[in-house]
């Protein structure tokens, strides 16, 4: 194997790769790196045996061949090299020698043929998608999967379809978040594990093509976007009706600023540190307003007093963390928080974002 | 006590003291913030009995009266409000109520009686110095003090004068670093705690001051800078005599490009794990070269060659940690690299940036 390449083009190819490419896994070649020179392009893959990725870069190619490298060593040593520089990789007798003008590396390589097998996308029809869109709508979403081992379906992310409209939803139990994107389609309920979206926003974040293509398959999750391929086993089992969970209209309701609310509840939270984080929201009609307040014994307490447009009377007390989650989720001007008393799940929702909305579960007052 | 005041001057005051205050001091009270209404301003103060800060903020007076308050609630607190938003600070009854536009809190207070006296600086004549050039100066000698407890004074930075001329230094045995600041002085050898060297730079980081000025008393350092006021202990006992420490000359030496030997040290560093960090620098007169290698026993090795003006042969081994950091104290585009042999120290300089050397001691090779 013989290959010219630039920094950059490797070096974007790497970081991509080495977060998948694990040295923690019972099988020490997974913290491997597949470097594979054939049809006249590089490819690089790396695996953990849920998730695959496999990306393609452009170089001058002198001899086809591949081998497998350790991917933490790889990686830094290609990230510490001059940007701009064209790298050299020559596979010969076991090793890996690195030239890029006067720095130069033998890294030792293992031969390919003990990497496992990569998994593949089918020709099968996919979903293209917006790439802004999609990497927005996973944000919000992915922070309300649980990351409690016990109920594994609760630590994927459900991809399902209701009447063609494709609807992305997490909870743990205590919060549930759902957006709605807009394209037409037809799937199966699909949960996608959380580390894999994690390496989906990471490629998201790195492309500048307008558009990804996803697919889903049995048992298996696609990402396509430009050089970069990433497959994903999907999590058994059934998720739960979450859709039962949300109210579908609530005796309180405050339409306020949405900075204001963070900033109250983030005064709240300060106070709150010895109750678990419990603050309390108290709507009133009469004085159209929404007050946060919390008390801690020995310190102090903290009220703050939201103007709004407020309907209903009544309070509420949320964990302040799973509020200010929620608040961030949103990039909007106003907020729109409804609740029915202090044991109805409380939903947050924002006309400027159409499609998202966010419940959190009150906390026992 | 009553004062009106901007969120943004209370915060910046806050942000100076509350690395100070500490909560890990034996001395609860110490882990409050003293606020002092009197003469027209108000006084925010914060000692951990090593250095206290004292900082002068403007303010609208309605009361006079002072109060000690929980320094991280207090801040916490401070830094959430909206910036630009008029604080009302109102002390009755052993709380402090706490007023910004529609949010409000109580925080516990304290009798500032049981508060410690803080130290005072004399009217002894000052050094005046530029605050970049002092900031500079402290960063690239700093550290290089040790970290290790068993020998105090090398804890500290020695300021000291030679004719007149003030140079700082810091070493901890395996490394030095001296500077000369261009201003004449005279005064008697100091040993200042790097801790306190921290709080300094966070205030000339802070300040648009183009000059602030440093007194040095019987066992006191002292910082004037705008509105903010330090005084810290010095380290008693006696610096080693560093000077001695660095060679005049040398029989090998190398000029090149910085940023290449940063980097060739960096990927050196990348096997040299296994070896504590041990990499190999070899000077060659006939090849205008100076080499750079590390070997990995069971993962590979590396060689970086860097054009320069070199004369003498020889190699040294270094701890790759100490000489990238020797390195990035400098930014300059060429230095020089000059050492005797495996055993004698090793010294960096360059002409870009007078007044500065950084000495590496050479491992065992």
């Amino acid at each position: 194997m013989k290959i010219q390449i630039t920094q950059n083009n490797l070096h974007k190819a790497l970081t991509l790769l080495s977060r998948v490419a694990s040295t923690k896994s019972p099988l020490p070649i997974l913290s491997n790196i597949l470097l594979s020179v054939k049809n006249g392009v590089l490819e690089l893959s790396a695996t953990n045996l849920e998730v695959a990725i496999t990306h393609t870069a452009r170089g001058k190619i002198e001899k086809e061949g591949s081998v497998t490298v350790p991917a933490r060593l790889f990686t830094d040593f290609i990230s510490q090299l001059p940007k701009n520089e064209t790298i050299e990789l020559f596979f010969d007798k076991n090793k890996l020698l690195i030239t890029a003008g006067s720095y130069s590396s033998h890294i030792q390589g293992t031969v390919s043929d003990d990497y496992p097998a990569l998994p593949t996308l089918s020709t099968k029809e996919s979903l293209v998608v917006d790439t802004k869109s999609l990497q927005q709508t996973l944000t919000r979403t992915m922070l309300a999967a649980s990351h409690d081992d016990s109920r594994p379906v609760l630590g994927g992310v459900l991809f399902h379809t209701i009447d063609k409209q494709l609807y992305i939803a997490a909870t743990d139990g205590y919060r549930l978040a759902e957006s709605a994107l807009s394209i037409e389609a037809d799937i199966k309920n699909s949960i996608v594990p959380t580390s894999t979206l994690q390496d989906v926003l990471k490629i998201l974040q790195d492309t500048s093509e307008k558009t990804v293509t996803m697919q889903f398959e049995d048992g298996q999750f696609g990402l396509k976007c430009e050089e970069t391929t990433l497959v994903s086993r999907l999590i058994e089992g059934q998720y739960p009706e979450y859709k039962q969970l949300i109210p579908e209209s609530s005796e309180i309701s405050a339409t306020i600023v949405r900075e204001e609310l963070l900033t109250a509840a983030k005064l709240a939270g300060l106070f709150a540190r010895e109750s678990g984080g419990s603050i309390t929201l108290n709507a009133s009609e009469a004085d159209s307003s929404l007050v946060v307040s919390s008390v801690a014994s020995q310190v102090g307490d903290n009220t703050s007093s939201i103007s709004g447009k407020v309907s209903g009377d009544g309070n509420v007390v949320l964990n302040v963390r799973y509020l200010t989650d929620a608040l961030n989720c949103f990039e909007t001007n106003e907020i729109t928080f409804r609740f029915s008393g202090s044991i109805s799940p409380c939903v947050l929702s924002s006309k400027e974002q159409p499609g998202y909305q966010h419940i959190v579960m009150p906390l026992k007052s």
